[in-house]
């Protein structure tokens, strides 16, 4: 393929097709993901991939059950990591001080960019994925299921597969909206709507979500079906905890 | 180029020459990125373009003067945004609940996503790119040269320019210290260094740095000497405080 036609036609699949996705594709894959920038080559990540049956009955209740969970053939887990980094230090008559939050960020960092190659290699092979969100709700759930030991936090979830179909390519924000020059440009809530709002809210698929929920604007679907606070503030708690139960200290208040 | 090629073969570009890096190719660089997989299309991330001498030799300095931001004719800083999708919602008749924890770590997921795609783009255009992990630190620094309002917390910086001399390929962890199936392997610390670190250990650039650091192993050059624990301890504080002044608020101990 050329690359250049691949970024802005690039589309999330969230329906697979029978065809089998070889060990060795996954196993390849993820080791070009691997050359991906990380923080001081600490490589603060590692991902646990789900493909038998009985895992992923286990797993995908943590996805609430996602079509893109339950339909794909392999589910691949990434997760923040300074397990392994720390028992190399401790091998190595080095003592790690790791057990903070910023180290926990630069190994969030290196996790997303590492996923994130992963996604961009996966999707130039002809295959389809699908990020799930989730995994930072339930990270409980599925650091139980994985068996994660310490210092090993669930950050994102890959649902991967071919194909089924086409599926289509998404909207975006025009250009303006994202970037800034030299100084943050910070705009009233009416100039937002209309300079950068304006195009998705017209589209057909608005209109649809809009009255599906029964609601009068679209941003009202994402405040009060999709992200509403409750269910923001509960998962926020969840996470936060489980951070620490991990064993990254949060600064004291 | 031919992009099978690219995954292995990606350096990390700290030198850059005089030649010019234009404006139109950055915001196209940035538009094909907004492309990248986003959490619920809603795209939480700006990008702010420095390329004046005069606020680069504000922001320098939150870089420690490394030359990689010294020396780059472009510096992008990629920061978690909730303050234009807030507003839209404000400007919308809609009711964000977005200032907590699990908001936040979806905004920092886009914006890392965001931030890889346009370092994969540059990359493949020839150009050279260098995250600079040093925006989590001093990120109230940074926040103050870009006039960052509320909802909006700095989190990588890109150094972007064209390669002066050809950078190294780096070395990295055989892909099964990596990669896990179905559950977590957890291993000791002896098994973990003998398996998977012994290939960087007989490097003879880590003889370097741990001959340089006067030091007995390469794992005390990051404990001691790249990321001690007192300065680890030190930019949790500033990063966790900087987030709720930012106005997301951390759950309550």
């Amino acid at each position: 393929m050329n690359i250049n036609d691949y970024w802005t036609g690039r589309r999330t699949v969230r329906k697979y097709s029978d065809k089998e996705v070889p060990d060795s594709l996954i196993s390849e894959m993820i080791e070009k993901a691997s050359h991906a920038p990380t923080t001081g080559n600490m490589q603060l990540y590692s991902v646990i991939v789900t493909r038998d049956a009985e895992s992923r009955a286990r797993l995908t209740p943590a996805h609430f059950n996602q079509p893109a969970s339950t339909g794909a053939p392999v589910l691949l887990t990434f997760c923040a990591d300074f397990n392994r980094f720390v028992k190399w230090c401790e091998a190595s008559g080095a003592e790690p001080g790791f057990n903070n939050f910023q180290s926990f960020m630069s190994a969030v960092f290196d996790t997303v960019i590492f996923a994130q190659q992963f996604n961009t290699i996966a999707e130039t092979e002809g295959l389809g994925c699908c990020y799930l969100g989730t995994t930072s709700y339930n990270a409980p759930m599925i650091a139980e299921v994985l068996g994660l030991p310490e210092l090993v936090v669930p950050v994102l979830t890959l649902s991967v597969g071919y194909p089924d179909g086409e599926a289509a390519v998404s909207d975006r924000l025009p250009v303006d909206a994202i970037m800034h020059t030299e100084t943050y440009r910070d705009e009233t809530p009416a100039e937002i709507r209309d300079r950068y709002f304006s195009y998705k809210e017209s589209l057909e698929e608005s209109a649809g979500f809009v009255a599906e929920n029964g609601k009068q604007t679209l941003a009202q679907v994402f405040t009060d079906v999709r992200y509403p606070r409750s269910t923001n503030e509960t998962f926020s708690r969840v996470y936060y905890d489980f951070i620490a139960r991990a064993g990254f200290d949060w600064p004291k208040d």
